[in-house]
C-alpha cells in the first residue's frame, strides 16, 4: 500500500506522546461478553486527555510543527473534541490556538476551549463561514490550520491507541481475532487500521457508522469517495464526511462496515453505562451496538472495541434515558 | 488501642484478595483539584467486582470460613451491594448463598443476585422481618449470617481498598495527607482508618455522612453510639446506623465528620460524571461534596478519597439530573 501515513509514523508518533497522553485503561465485562458471543476489549479513550482520543492526534500535530510555524500558533474549525484537544496541546506547547467556532455553539464547549487558553472566534453556523473565518484567522495570524482529520499526523497520532490496545493485550498473551472503530471522518479508522495491519496482520479490521451518516459505508459499497450529506443521527461525533487522506485508507484496509441505528445506539449506550460504570457519548456506542447486532462469526473469539469519547452533555445524556426519541 | 480488627487482619485479607479482587484504577481532574484546592486522589470502588468495595470484604468473610461451615452456606438480609458481594463470593467458592430481600426491592437487584447464583428469600419489608426470616433460614440450612459492616472479616476485607490506594501512591512517592470515606455502618470507614493509621500515621482521617442520615456524626458528638432512626436521603447506601464493632474504631480513630445535604451531593456526583467520566452512586460522591464545601486547611495537600460504587440504576440518575428533587 502507498498511504499518506505509515506504521512508522504511527511508532514516531508514540514516541512523541509516551508520558503525555493516557495510557487508557482496558476494561471487559462478562455480561457484555455473553451478549456478543466472544470476548469484548474496550480500549477506553473517554480518559483520554480532553476527554476523548482526539488529543493523541492533535498533540501529534502540534508537536511536529516547525519552531518558525509553531510560535505563529494554530488555528482549527470544530466544536468538538477536536477543538479541546487542539486548545490543550496548543497551551501545552505554549503557542496561541486560534478555535472557530459557530455562534450557536453550546457555552460549555466554548467555555471548554477558553478553559485551555484558547481564542474563540465566531463565526455564522455554516461551512462556508467557517471556513471562510478561519481563512481569515489564518491570513491575519500565520496559524497554521490542524485539520480534524484529513491530516497525516493526526491520523498517526490517532492509530496510537490501536497500538497501545494490541501491544498491551500482547503482553498478557492474548491475540485480537478483529478490531472495531467508529467512523466519522475516518481519522480513527485510518490510524486503527494501519496499525492493526502491521501488528496483527491476520485480525480483521471492522467499522461501524450511525445509518443517519453512512457515507464510509455508500463509500465501499460504490468504490468511491461519497460525501454525506444532511446527517440524521444522535451520534454527533460521527457527522462528517471521509477525507482525502482517510478514504484510500480505509477502502483498502477494512474488510466491513457495519451500520446502527439511533435506538440500537442507545441500548449499547446503556449497556456500557451500567456494565463497565464508564460515561461515554453516543459515537463511542456504535461499536458494541454493532457487535450486538451482527453477532461475529464463530472464528472471531477475541474482539477489540475502541472506545472514542467521554464529553456527553450529562442533561442529553439523561433526556436519552427518560425520553428517548432517536432519530431513525 | 484495642480493637476488633488490626492491620494484621487487613494484610491478611489482603492476601487473600490477590489475583480475586480488582486492583482497581487510581483517577484524578485537574479541574476538581482546583475546586478543592488540593490533589485528589479518586480510589475507583466502583470499577470492583459487583460494582462496590463490598465485594473485598464479603469474599474475605467467606474466604475465611472453615470448610465444615461453609458447606452449609451463608445468608445475608439486604438488597444492596452487599448481597451481590455474598452471592458473588459464595459462587467462587461454591456453596450456597441464601439472600433474605423484601417483598418491595427493584426487580434489577433481585435479578443481580440471582444471576450470581444465590437463592432469594422473601421477606415483609420491615427490620424485624428481615432478621425473623434471616434466623429462620440459618436455622433450617446451618447457613453462616455475614452482616454487611458489623463483622471484622468485613471490616478487614473493606480496609484493602485504602491500603491499596496508599501503596501504590507511595511506590509514586506520594503520600497522602488525609483520606476520606463515606459512613454508612461503618465498615468501609473501619477498614479505611485501620490501614491508615497503621500505614500513615500522620495522615488525617475523615468521614463524611449526608444530612439525612448523620448517626455516626451525632455518636461522634456525644461520644457514644447513637442509633439512625428514620434516615431521609438519596444516598440510600449510607442508611444503616454504626454497628458495636465498628463504632469504636470511628471514635478512636476518625478525627472529624463532615455532612452533606443531598443537593450537595447532586452537584458533586455531575462534578465526577463530567470529568472523570465514570458511573458513580449518589452515597459515593459525598466525600467530594464534603471536600468542596469545608475546603481542607492549607497544610492539607493531597487527599486520598475512596469511591464506595457504581450501582445506580440509571433511570434514578437522569432523574437526578432531569427533575432534581433531594430531600434535603
Amino acid at each position: 500500500m502507498n498511504q499518506a501515513v505509515t506504521y512508522q509514523d504511527i511508532e514516531d508518533a508514540a514516541g512523541i506522546l509516551l508520558g503525555i497522553a493516557h495510557k487508557t485503561p482496558v476494561l471487559t465485562s462478562r455480561l457484555i461478553n455473553d451478549q456478543v458471543g466472544a470476548e469484548v476489549f474496550f480500549k477506553c479513550e473517554n480518559f483520554q486527555k480532553v476527554g476523548a482520543f482526539k488529543f493523541r492526534g492533535g498533540f501529534n500535530a502540534i508537536a511536529q510543527l516547525s519552531e518558525r510555524d509553531a510560535i505563529r500558533g494554530v488555528c482549527t474549525h470544530s466544536s468538538g473534541n477536536h477543538a479541546q484537544a487542539i486548545a490543550l496541546a496548543a497551551q501545552m506547547r505554549e503557542i496561541p490556538a486560534y478555535i472557530v467556532m459557530p455562534s450557536n455553539a453550546p457555552s460549555v464547549k466554548r467555555e471548554a476551549v477558553l478553559d485551555y487558553g484558547a481564542q474563540v472566534i465566531e463565526c455564522e453556523p455554516t461551512l462556508i463561514d467557517r471556513e471562510l473565518t478561519s481563512q481569515k484567522v489564518i491570513k491575519e495570524t500565520g496559524a497554521t490550520f490542524i485539520h480534524p482529520y484529513n491530516h497525516p499526523h493526526v491520523i498517526a497520532g490517532q492509530g496510537t491507541a490501536a497500538r497501545e490496545l494490541i501491544i498491551e493485550l500482547q503482553s498478557k498473551d492474548i491475540e485480537l481475532d478483529a478490531i472495531i472503530s467508529p467512523i466519522g471522518g475516518g481519522g480513527l479508522m485510518s490510524g486503527t487500521a494501519i496499525s492493526t495491519a502491521h501488528l496483527l496482520p491476520h485480525c480483521q479490521i471492522w467499522g461501524v457508522e450511525p445509518k443517519g451518516a453512512d457515507d464510509a459505508f455508500q463509500s465501499l459499497q460504490a468504490g468511491q469517495l461519497i460525501p454525506q450529506t444532511a446527517p440524521n443521527t444522535i451520534c454527533d461525533g460521527l457527522l462528517t464526511s471521509l477525507g482525502s487522506l482517510t478514504w484510500p485508507i480505509i477502502r483498502d484496509s477494512v474488510e466491513k462496515i457495519m451500520t446502527v441505528d439511533d435506538h440500537e445506539v442507545v441500548a449499547a449506550l446503556k449497556l456500557i453505562l451500567s456494565r463497565l460504570k464508564i460515561l461515554i457519548e453516543p459515537s463511542c456506542a456504535t461499536p458494541l451496538a454493532a457487535l450486538i447486532k451482527y453477532q461475529p462469526p464463530a472464528n472471531v473469539k477475541r474482539i477489540g472495541v475502541i472506545l472514542s469519547g467521554g464529553n456527553v452533555d450529562l442533561e442529553r445524556l439523561a433526556d436519552l434515558y427518560t425520553n428517548p426519541s432517536p432519530s431513525s
